[in-house]
């Protein structure tokens, strides 16, 4: 007897997947270069240097059992001081590697995150835009994620629509800045009335509410900003990160959980992870992974090109008339389409292809979503279609 | 609010766990090599050359992006496809790549076996003795573990309780062969005896039971045998490997879900994985040691010295008058204690600094495990410190 929850998902196609297969299958007719595939958030620029120089080094130098041999529960104990030291010179905060447990990507981290702090039946919110694999992530775990509709000025947060939603049944709030799809950075004022709501109902109800903050993006930040550091904010702040955007690497599933120094349960929800993790069978990211990164932990891939790519994007659409926040991060920019429903408009771009998201997916109808972790050149290149396309569709 | 299961399990002490920190400790003050540390099942042998040959040729000549960017949900396609024509070839049953789902080690593969047959509520049953990590695997799934007692003769299976606790209930049969902690390899008699009573129970119920077959040490067989292949006994049959022990690479978190090509719901079953994974976290293994390990496939660490410490072991063993089936494989022996409480025996053992885990952890109390994943020279060594304790202690 197979389990129907799981056979029922079989027949979900994810719209992001079925637009990047087209945009394979379509490259094998016209060449991929003629492809202007928008549709994945895949990182485009190699590894830094260093991390492949460490890797070869580690192999050429060290024990094997000492490199590939078992990690202890929580990680490898030097990688989470490393990661701890890192973590408190950069934000002030007074991480120990009691505070961190290293894990499998940032899937991997919230996984824990969300077993940490919700029992089947309880609620999460997060706030749209939002990238759709919350939902599996967060359902499959029996809680139930419910999304606060996008304020469409400027993505950030729709306070009153938040208020209304946060009852007492909320355990969590997820958010993801920089986020994914919008690009934007939270502000430090959104932060601050996050972080005051949270107090002020936790209170009220009479039970704690944590914030989990999702940040693969955190180190693509640009016009040489950095995004604010949630847990400095709010005391029941999760931390979840991964190394997949800012070293490039992220088929090696490398990430944390970071649980703030200030929060009262810090050290014992890193050992609930540990249990956590015997049921999930997440078992610690790879050895050689964990090492090879704490040894870069303050690298970062080339990621200037996602800000040449966002400038170049960013201006055209606005010349063209779309809508759009200017994304502050990130390698997704997220413009209104030019007809009330956005699958119809992506639908169209086809034509021209161009393979673009349409926003029914994260939670904004009427919006789309471009990854543009891409090659500059093809970005260049892809204006002409756009243009094209803006044209012919809608006159303008 | 903390999730209290996972609080709760925070005072739980693993008993293998606190010798071996006993172990760590004792070996401060009289130096490591004095102390007879039989606690963990940790390969002691190097990773084979051609891995760390090959992991350095592919960091030296691959592109990043081919490297390290994500793999596809299931696996990387040419690693399923090289894992599946390894089996095709080694046990003659037609696997194909889509048979194959990539997991994080054998905790991994396990994860989504259970989910894939098992809903919260219904009864999985293995054979003690049992790897104790099975209960926390299974009862955070929301599944029952139920552990069938040994049969002491031999430690194959209780074929008269099997039947008696092989309730309607029962979705899923796990075993564990080469066995940890018996080191026995069950027999093609047992293996086809259980898939006839599976038979029989699943026209009886009206529903399918699932054999999960774990196997982290099919590849440490000893006296030139080979390890049963059980998918060909079964057809309803999972597959669960690692290449922990094979390769001695444990800290690396690879594996694989095989699923009987003869399964009728195989294929399905392989991407219900994939649904799987989006609630666990999981996400793959690391791209990197997917492609290495697909170069290695066919080779092993050298094995052999766990043949020889076995050797050495049983002969003492037996010599000394300890009841003991004969370890078939794995790095494992598994004696009757010459008490009947074996958590007292393991207690006076720790004064000649002999590092003992008492059975009543695998569900067979009475009986002692030793994990001989040491090297020989300890082993040796070892001999005359066990001669003291059972002459001392039991006039032997």
């Amino acid at each position: 007897m197979l389990v129907q929850k799981y056979r029922d998902m079989l027949t979900q196609k994810s719209v992001i997947r079925q637009l990047s297969e087209f945009a394979t299958a379509r490259g094998k007719e016209i060449g991929y270069e003629n492809v202007f595939d928008y549709s994945l958030g895949n990182p485009s620029v190699p590894v830094p240097q260093e991390f492949t120089d460490t890797m070869i080094h580690m192999l050429t130098t060290r024990e094997s059992n000492e490199l590939h041999g078992y990690s202890p529960n929580p990680g490898i104990t030097s990688v989470r001081e490393a990661v701890a030291a890192s973590l408190e010179k950069r934000f002030g905060l007074p991480y120990r590697k009691e505070h961190i447990f290293m894990a499998s990507g940032a899937a991997g981290a919230l996984a824990h995150a969300f077993r940490l702090v919700t029992e089947p039946g309880d609620e999460i919110l997060t706030f749209a835009p939002f990238f759709p694999e919350y939902h599996p992530y967060v359902d499959l775990t029996g809680a139930i994620l419910k999304v606060v509709p996008p304020d469409t000025e400027n993505f950030q947060i729709h306070f009153e629509k938040f208020e209304e939603m946060l009852t007492e049944k909320v355990m969590a709030v997820l958010i993801n800045s920089p986020n994914n799809p919008s690009g934007v950075v939270y502000t430090r004022q959104t932060l601050e009335k996050v972080a005051n709501i949270l107090r002020k109902k936790s209170a009220e109800y009479g039970h704690d509410i944590f914030l989990i903050s999702d940040e693969p993006y955190r180190e693509i930040v640009f016009d040489g900003a950095e995004a604010p550091c949630v847990s400095r904010f709010y005391d029941n702040t999760i931390m979840c990160y991964s190394f997949s955007k800012s070293l490039s690497l992220p088929g090696e599933r490398i990430g944390y959980v970071a649980v703030n120094p200030r929060c009262k349960y810090a050290e014992e929800m890193v050992y609930m992870c540990v249990q956590i993790s015997r049921g999930t069978g997440h078992n610690c990211p790879p050895s050689i992974i964990q090492l090879a990164v704490a040894q870069v932990l303050d690298k970062t891939a080339e990621l200037s090109v996602y800000e040449t790519n966002r400038n170049i994007l960013y201006r055209e659409l606005v010349n063209l008339g779309f809508t759009c926040v200017k994304p502050g991060g990130t390698f997704y920019i997220f413009p209104k389409a030019l007809e009330e429903d956005a699958k119809v408009f992506c639908e169209k771009a086809l034509k021209y292809d161009l393979i673009l998201v349409p926003g029914d997916t994260f939670g904004a109808p009427g919006y789309f979503r471009m990854a543009y972790c891409i090659d500059t050149e093809k970005v260049k290149r892809s204006l002409e279609a756009l243009r094209r396309f803006v044209k012919e569709e809608y006159g303008r």
